[in-house]
């Protein structure tokens, strides 16, 4: 990766000096970027002896040393071939910004098939296609075919899937006072990916926030796994979202959608902050050059206090918790008012402090509150007629040495939001080294991103709890397949799950037997592999509630069968105990193509699909996580009986899910799971699976 | 109001020219914007001739004239007397910024209500206290206290609770390139409030805007009435919408909170346009200037396809549906790509137009395309090293001419947000007649907010509807008061809702004789004015099947009052028939202190409180209105029977809503309704209230 972005030598291929030549840009942004390795000019067609003082070869095998890197912009059909031969004479790295692959065409599709073909037989490592490659402020290296002005340095690095999205970044940098490390826009992603250079951002020294533009993710799992192993902010923006945003993302780089909430899960668990607003790929770099904020307490101020209201609320919605730093300090703050007609609080209205030092001295004894984790300062910097007046001195006071200073000896950060004429706003964010923010919205968003990084609980892989025999559970496995229905408790059993206590009956006799070791009322359902959805074929009795009962409820069961489904094969009747009353939940699984085994709970019952209550986790899943989910379900009031009922057995029942997550996660052949009703009961009670449903790849007994 | 924004004459009481003092900045202000009308300087404690040529009185009754309107910054404990001698001496307009009533202490409340008490002794209308009064770029009155620029005209007109929050606005006008009209800061609102400002506006030919922070809305039905007849956009920044905002808002402007719920429903009614960030205010000036979007069709267009999908997205979600301007169109532009590798369709990825001349061919295309409503463009103006390129010639050719001239001769908007740095692009937005937009999340709510604004269906007030039998229902009304159970049934019957049909027994023998002509099974009810909560003293019993269980029900009903409120009067049984299977939903209503009568509806059952799926209008509420709101519950899909249930009678429950509302806006002495079951049955059963409760004003009998 490193001869990525700073190779010791350059192939430019396509170079000449025809009029919108496009190399030619590629050449002198690297040029203009102060890059200082050898630079090689190729063009097949070219007659030139130099171009921009780059001497010129015809073929890339006349080249006199084997670069590190090459740069290749010709059309989509020339470059399996140019990926050949440039492996072929040992290049290992190449650059390819050309269109027209997958994203456009079934023989663009091809294309790609044979390019990364080609790229594999010779060990070529390629970005793109169909993106603008690398830049590097570092080694000077500029490959993206727009002309750039040279990029402030700075620790922010990108990778982004559409070109556009990670050029318009270079529009705002000197504006926001925040310099980029290193630039990657990779495009279709064909051999190189988010992944791979998420991984060398990890790594990179200069590289203090990493910003990450996707439209799709093929490879969640490593990604998360990735992610998690990188202490730094990793800011994402992932689009694509909807369909219309799946639409056009099909037409311009060829991604799929991947499914929201699942992406949520994983990227929390992995600590990625994800937003959903371009611009605060900006507010994530300023937030993130502050000290960090290691609590939720936060302190509110504006000499505006319509402000204090408006952040106030946003603070609220964000997760903040409001400082209280106690009365003396309200106190000490009294002497400060001019006409004592402003309470003190949190949010802290500063509209009757006139005195540019007594606002200095706020903001000092804020940050050195011990109750206060950082503070959020909402001003304005405003343009005024001229004149020494109050406002004046209020508003027009440079107080940024003594909020520095006062940022730095506390080592927690204010975050500052400045209103005023951009001219003015933008002197400000040049000259002072804390990050201006640019209103209450974008200040409460990062700061709130910020604050979550740092109070986050990185996550460990969990072991898997005890009583699980993984030994019986393959057994059980290699015996199944394909569809299967309540049988699946048995599998659930063997990782310790309490299921419903069943037993079957090929006579009536037998049932008559199994009902009185059960105890009464039982429940009883036909046994036949053609009938997995019992109750349509009338294959489900409740409430059975003595032996004449179960005798007759057994021929009925048989006659439903015969009636609804004459082929089918009938293997008897499963009688079940009746469970005691308690929350039924939905607890499913499935395998998601990128991110693995997933995990999914919810309240059960006929309003799962119109509420969708449903949370879900990557597998296997730590007790805090699911915890946490499940406090985030609506349906949770109901299982700690705030409303009225009473309190099931909470903790078992989040056992019963990490026990599921761990059988998704150690068999992947579990394509799909469905524990419902799972009955959370009471009084000790515990929980219990009352009937399944699971999809096994593979055939039954192979 | 003329008076108060345009006055003939001003006096300005507090003036001086010691050092800091305020209203000699008021008077600069004033002087600043061009004000001409005549100004009489007042200080009670002065011995100055004059300030800043300004003659001085000490006492307001030595002015000359009656001054139109009198501005008046004197501590809080002196408002009284100066409103008291200024209405005395014959003006009827003042302005009073000064703080520290009720937004501070006891002591300020009472100087509130003596103040209003002495304004309205004298017929002397106020604005304030508490905030910045008034500003009128017409007549040049500026009375913030703060030194403000002259600020530039236009159509923006501002009615703020807060003075930061409306000061602030000033810092934005010049680079947003937006003009205002007028300008109120009305404080504390103790006697004209946003509603009367709202009103002024209204008829304002200068304000084509207006917009609106408020903390609390205490006239909620005025205002929604004032909205309902201005046909020019309201934009309403609501603060103050979680706890921590509440408790800003009371040490700030003593504000009190509203219902979420009842604002976003009485706004949508009165198609008033609510925004939940600050700068949304230039945003929606900005969209409002170009022409109206009149249907929902919109083009994207983008050069970078990454933020074609990031707007399609954003569009997705604010409600625009996507222009199919057909197989031709698109055919149409393909001779326009330069490389042939992108496919054309909405979003319509420009990334591969460098022409210039042909951008704007397909500009024009899109704005004259039938089939298309308005256009987003989101492009760039970046800052680019020299060079004459395609690059330099796709982005920095000025194609502003030829996009006014598109939209101007389609009469469509065309929203263009713009990347770039801020200095080349607020020279873009001086030069240009059409409105810039800062990022595409504030170009999409924006155009949204047009968008939704034009194509609007009018409100207009409902008629009742046929069979409401008003007089029957007063004349119940009036023998009835406090709490009520399922009699409230009797009264929904005189408002043509069906209910339940049941008899009131008084002995066993009675009981069998009504279940007969009900039809068994029966539910009993136990009746009692000490039980309102039936259940609770075991006073319900559901399908009661024959005569002998009806007597036997009767008795213990009768013994399970007796036992659980051993002085409970016991008035009978009431009978009622079984109904058939349906869906129930939950009605109720409520009286808001602000906005009048309130009617809730939403999914019945033990879940209401869980998932808080319900909506509400307020009354009386027009069918489509409800139906709308129907709509958006989750638990719509159980009535159409989308999620494998049967069709519900949804017309015939939307007429009951119908009436339920003109009850609740009859009679307002009706605090709360709950009717609770309302099954909503298939099959033209129609709809059928099971049960009641209900709190009316007053005691029974009176």
């Amino acid at each position: 990766m490193e001869k990525l972005f700073a190779p010791a030598s350059l192939a430019i291929i396509g170079l000449s000096s025809k009029p919108n030549n496009i190399p030619r840009i590629t050449l002198e942004n690297t040029l203009r970027w102060g890059y200082r390795g050898r630079i090689f000019g190729v063009n097949p067609k070219g007659t030139e002896e130099q171009v921009d003082g780059i001497r010129m070869y015809r073929d890339i095998e006349d080249l006199p040393v084997v670069p590190d890197l090459a740069f290749c912009l010709v059309p989509a059909r020339h470059v399996p071939e140019m990926v050949e031969r440039c492996g072929r004479f040992g290049i290992r790295h190449m650059a390819v910004p050309s269109g027209g692959f997958s994203e456009f065409s079934a023989e663009g599709k091809q294309l790609a098939a044979l390019t990364l073909e080609q790229a594999r037989a010779f060990g070529v490592r390629i970005v793109g296609p169909n993106g603008l490659t690398v830049a590097d402020t570092s080694s000077g290296l500029c490959l993206p075919f727009i002309p750039l002005c040279r990029a402030p340095k700075g620790g922010m690095s990108i990778i982004s899937q559409s070109g556009g999205v990670s050029i318009m970044i270079f529009n705002y940098l000197v504006d926001e006072n925040i310099g980029i490390a290193k630039f990657a826009s990779i495009g279709n992603k064909l051999d190189l990916d988010e992944v791979d250079f998420l991984e060398y951002y990890g790594r990179d020294p200069e590289t203090r926030v990493i910003c990450l533009y996707v439209e799709s993710i093929e490879r969640g799992q490593a990604l998360i796994e990735a992610a998690s192993h990188i202490d730094k902010p990793i800011v994402v923006y992932k689009a694509n979202s909807t369909p219309a945003g799946a639409k056009a993302a099909m037409s311009h780089t060829a991604a799929l959608s991947n499914d929201e909430e699942i992406i949520d899960a994983a990227f929390e668990r992995a600590g990625i902050l994800r937003i959903h607003n371009y611009h605060d790929f900006f507010a994530a770099a300023k937030a993130f050059s502050l000290p960090p904020m290691r609590g939720r307490r936060v302190m509110v101020m504006s000499p505006a206090g319509g402000f204090s209201v408006i952040t106030a609320d946003l603070c609220e919605k964000a997760g903040f918790a409001f400082a209280d730093p106690g009365r003396d300090f309200y106190e000490g703050l009294r002497n400060y008012g001019n006409a004592g007609v402003i309470r003190f609080s949190n949010p802290l209205d500063m509209g009757d402090i006139y005195d540019p030092q007594l606002t200095a001295h706020v903001i000092y004894s804020v940050m050195h509150s011990e109750k206060i984790d950082g503070a959020l300062l909402v001003t304005q910097y405003p343009h005024m007629p001229p004149g020494d007046t109050v406002f004046h001195r209020m508003f027009l006071t440079d107080l940024s040495k003594e909020t520095w200073g006062a940022i730095l000896s506390a080592g927690k950060p204010m975050g500052v939001c400045l209103f005023g004429p951009s001219k003015l706003t933008l002197q400000t964010k040049k000259a002072v080294n804390f990050p201006i923010f640019n209103s209450p919205e974008e200040l409460v968003r990062a700061m709130a991103m910020q604050m979550h990084f740092h109070t986050r609980t990185p996550y460990a892989p969990p072991r898997p709890p005890d009583g699980i025999d993984q030994a019986r559970a393959r057994a059980w496995l290699e015996g199944a397949g394909g569809d299967c229905g309540e049988e699946a408790l048995e599998l659930c059993e063997t990782f310790g799950m309490r299921v419903a206590a069943s037993r079957v009956a090929t006579s009536p006799e037998e049932a008559v037997l199994a009902a009185g070791e059960l105890g009464f009322p039982v429940v009883m359902k036909v046994i036949s592999p053609a009938a997995l959805h019992k109750t349509e074929v009338g294959g489900v009795a409740l409430g059975v509630a003595d032996e004449e009962g179960v005798r007759r409820t057994f021929a009925r069961l048989r006659e439903n069968l015969e009636v609804s489904l004459p082929q089918a094969r009938f293997d008897g009747v499963r009688l079940q105990a009746t469970a005691p009353a308690g929350v039924d939940m939905f607890v499913g699984g499935t395998q998601d193509a990128s991110f693995g085994p997933v995990l999914y709970f919810g309240l059960g019952g006929i309003y799962v699909e119109i509420f969708r209550d449903v949370a879900c986790c990557l597998c296997p899943a730590p007790r805090e996580e699911i915890m946490q989910r499940l406090m985030g379900l609506a349906c949770f009031p109901l299982l700690t009986g705030a409303r009225g009922g009473v309190k099931s057995d909470l903790p078992v029942f989040v056992d019963f899910l990490v026990r599921v997550s761990h059988l998704l996660a150690a068999f992947p052949q579990i394509g799909e799971l469905d524990l419902n009703p799972v009955r959370v009961m009471v009084n000790g009670q515990g929980v219990l699976a009352l009937d399944a449903r699971m999809r096994i790849a593979g055939q039954p007994g192979k």
